[in-house]
Parts: C-alpha cells; sequence; structure tokens
C-alpha cells in the first residue's frame, strides 16, 4: 500500500513503524523539519516534507491518515483535497468524530472517520512505538467506504468496532472523556487539603490506588480541553450522571448506612467486569 | 527474629515469606486449618494453628503482627495480650490507625500502629508474593518501642514514614479513600448510561484510561466499606471538597471557558508531578 500520514507525533509516528514494517510505501507531514528528519532516521516513514505539496507520491495515494490535533483536521482535509481524488481514501484518528466527520464529508466524501484508542503517556515522534494498535479497539464510522479503511486498522493488529459519529462520542464521553475530569479533580481537590502538613505526607504516602486513579487527569491538558471543547454535550450529560452517583456516596457515607455503601461498592465491582479491557 | 502473624492473607502471607527468606523463625494463625496447611506448604511460616493458645512459641515470640481485617484487630489484641508480655512487640497492618492505635495501647502498651502501603489486586493467601514490601512506604505511627518496629519494615525493604493516628487518616483519606469512592461512583455512572446501545459500546470501546480510573473502585467492596466506616470525618472532607473541584470544572465547561479549563487541566498535570509515587 501506499500510505500518507499528516502529523507525525505518537500516533502518526507509530503508525508509520508498523506500516513499513508491513512493507507499506509511507509518507510523511510535520510542520516541524526536524519531526521529518528524525521520523525518516527512525523508520516511520520513506520520507517527510514540511508541506503537502512536496510531497511527490500525493496524487499516487491509496491512504491518507490525517494525525493532527482535533481543530487541524478539517484544515488539513481542506488543503488536502485540492490535491487528491477518488479512489484516494482519507481517514483521521481524531478523539471526536460528530464535529468531523459530516462536514470532513462534505470536503472530500472519500473520507471516513477512525478513532484508534491507543496511547501512551508519551507525546511527539520520540514517544512512537510499533505494536502500539495491536489488540487494541478501533472505531470505524459507518460509510460507503469504510470496510477498506476497517481492513486497514484490522492488518495493523485491531479490533474494528463500526458506529456513527454520533453513538461514539456518547459512548467515549463515559469511558474517555468523563474519567479525565474526574480524575483531575481528584488531583485538584488534594492539593486543596487546608494543612500543608497533611498535603505533604498525603504526597508522601500516596500509593499505586492514587497514581492509576490519577493518570488521566494528569495528562496532556490541551487534549482534555479539545475533548471538552469538541464534545460539550455528551460530556456534560456524563459528569452530571457522575455528580449524582457522587452525591449518592456521600449520602450513604453521611447517614452511616454501611449495608448500602458495600451494596453501592459491591455493584461498582460487579459492573466493571462488563468491560472488555477490564477482563484482559 | 520470632515472629508472629496473625491472619494469614496477602499482606500476612506476603510478609511470611519475605521474614523467612531473611531468616526468621516464623509461626502463623488462621480461622482456617486448610490456610494454616497452606501457609505451611507455601514457606509463608514454619507452622500454623486456628487457634492463638496451641502456639508454643507465643510467650518467646519478639514481634506480632495482627494482619486481620480492620474490625478484627482489637478483639484479637484482647485475647493474645491474655498470653504475652514486654518485651514482646505488637503491631497490624489495619489502613486505618486513629480508630486502631490509642485503644490497642490501652489494651498493651507495647502496640505500636503500622500501616504499609503495599497491596495487590489479589486476595487470601494464595495471591501471596515476595518482595511485596520492596520499595513501597510504610506509616509507623509514634509511640516509645516505634524505632524497633520502624526497623523491622525497613528490614524488608520500607520507605518508613514516622507521623500521628490522627495525621495518617487525614492524609489516606485523601489517597487512598477518596479514590476509592470517586473511582467507584465513575463505573456506577457510566452504567447509568441511559440508552443500552451507548452502554454496550463503552464497554466495548473502554481503554486502558478507563480500566486504570476505574480500578480502585473495582476493588473489594468489605475493605472500601470498612475505610469509610473506621475514617468517616477526614473521608467526608476529601470527598466534599472533591465535589467542589468537580463543580469548578462542570461551571467551565458548562460556560465553554476553555482556557480557564485548559489551566485547570495543566495544574492537575502540574500538580499530580509532587505526588512521590508518580514521579517513579
Amino acid at each position: 500500500m501506499r500510505v500518507g500520514i499528516i502529523g507525525l507525533g505518537l500516533i502518526g509516528g507509530s503508525l508509520g513503524l508498523d506500516l513499513r514494517r508491513l512493507g507499506d510505501r509511507v509518507w510523511g507531514v510535520s510542520r516541524s523539519r526536524a519531526t521529518c528528519e528524525l521520523a525518516v532516521q527512525m523508520g516511520a516513514v520513506d520520507y517527510a516534507e514540511p508541506e503537502l505539496e512536496h510531497i511527490s507520491d500525493l496524487v499516487h495515494t491509496d491512504l491518507i491518515v490525517i494525525c493532527t490535533p482535533i481543530a487541524q483536521v478539517l484544515p488539513v482535509l481542506q488543503k488536502l483535497s485540492k490535491y487528491i481524488q477518488p479512489p484516494t481514501l482519507v481517514t483521521d484518528v481524531a478523539s471526536v468524530k460528530g464535529a468531523i466527520v459530516p462536514s470532513a464529508q462534505a470536503i472530500y466524501p472519500h473520507f471516513v472517520g477512525s478513532h484508534p484508542m491507543a496511547g501512551t503517556a508519551g507525546q511527539g515522534i520520540t514517544a512512537a512505538e510499533s505494536g502500539l494498535f495491536q489488540e487494541r479497539v478501533c472505531v470505524v464510522c459507518e460509510g460507503e467506504i469504510a470496510d477498506t479503511v476497517a481492513q486497514f486498522w484490522q492488518r495493523l493488529g485491531m479490533k474494528v468496532v463500526r458506529c456513527s459519529p454520533t453513538e461514539h462520542d456518547r459512548a467515549v464521553a463515559w469511558i474517555s472523556h468523563l474519567p479525565v475530569m474526574v480524575s483531575a479533580s481528584l488531583i485538584r481537590s488534594v492539593s486543596q487539603a487546608s494543612d500543608p502538613q497533611i498535603l505533604r505526607l498525603a504526597h508522601q504516602l500516596a500509593s499505586s490506588g492514587f497514581r492509576d486513579t490519577s493518570r488521566v487527569g494528569g495528562g496532556n491538558p490541551e487534549l482534555g480541553t479539545l475533548m471538552a471543547e469538541y464534545n460539550t454535550t455528551p460530556l456534560l450529560t456524563a459528569l452530571q450522571t457522575y455528580q449524582q452517583a457522587l452525591a449518592q456516596v456521600i449520602d450513604l457515607i453521611q447517614n452511616h448506612q454501611w449495608r448500602e455503601l458495600y451494596e453501592y461498592l459491591a455493584t461498582a465491582r460487579d459492573d466493571r467486569s462488563l468491560f472488555d479491557i477490564c477482563r484482559e
């Protein structure tokens, strides 16, 4: 396959490493010339350029994957659409789909929305790693030519789930965007411990439980803000439901309803096992 | 050293494995005869009995560690105190200290409260593992004979932090008990997603972020309930502060204050790096 990657960060870089291992010809675009050079050195791309129009293979590419931050997907596609035509396919990797897919298909009908649910704590091309997508889930939005895009991700070892952009956004509000806000609020509240000596002790005593619960809340603030900006309504619905669940647990503790608290926590334990990832 | 372990679960069993590797003579007590036999077979104890009074080395023991659930610590110590006398030391491993230490010292003045902050998702003697305490933090409460108990945990590779029972309980409310309630509420709220199709999708799409944020909330419900029961006031203070931090983030999203949301999340990221465990 001939594949193009626009945006050579963690996802774009990791994608390139896997594709080239599979024998694909891969070009890349990154605004930073240093990133372009590093991507070539690492073996993530055959060649890379800061400007789209300097990509010699552009018109002969089978599939182009836009791996930029959410806000750049549509502007990049707009520019791209001047140079390409079907059967060249375009997809993206953004963590919201409703704000992107309909507009993207209006710009270029051969666009299919994707969201590979893979990542690490790292950022940028230097954090790229091969095998990042293996065994992970990838959402591919419905559409005429979605089968080809689904096969593309499956070839990288991903489990493809098909749904509409709206369904995607509502589901990830619960399991990806809500946890970020819940976890960030945890960190922020501990910092508000009124006694500085207790806060110092908390810094010393925190163990793996705190580390894991606070992990996504301590992640990239730009990404967290974009999630909220591009998926506001589903995220607010999730946050308000969460607020009620929290109020319920506080009530139980305030009223010393220990048997009911036990039931609450036992149901949480049972419900957690319904998530595929928690059974692995 | 001659050490006794009362309660042969994950902590008691792991403790025995490490102590015997260091050459100590270790006896154990577990209500279940099958657990006693398994503990001997695994090499966690030299011998074990279901009844305290059948332990032949009882009066010659240097240190006895009570590794039972919180509610059993004082009743066990009450019984134990009939058979032992100084210089035999007694300590415990319970995750609350204020409800235990003063009463325990009234029963047996040679008692020092400990809380080794180590554990896994496992439960029971079969989950015991050597090296569990290595590099982890152990709280040892202040007291005349606390130095000997501190050295005991240091010998197992633990980093000892000294504080009062009250300070301990206030600090762990923030970094251990609050995360359990925050995380359980996350699981419970997702289950309340109104559309069953979205919930099914959420079960499929959840990835490592959800898995980590929900881990402690999906833990042993008995332990979670006991934390709340024995540390009610500090936990409620933490929960109410958390509720305010959450309301703040919801407000920012509702009002589309993206720059302020970015600042909120950036501060969370920076604050997280103040926790020793998050820098490892």
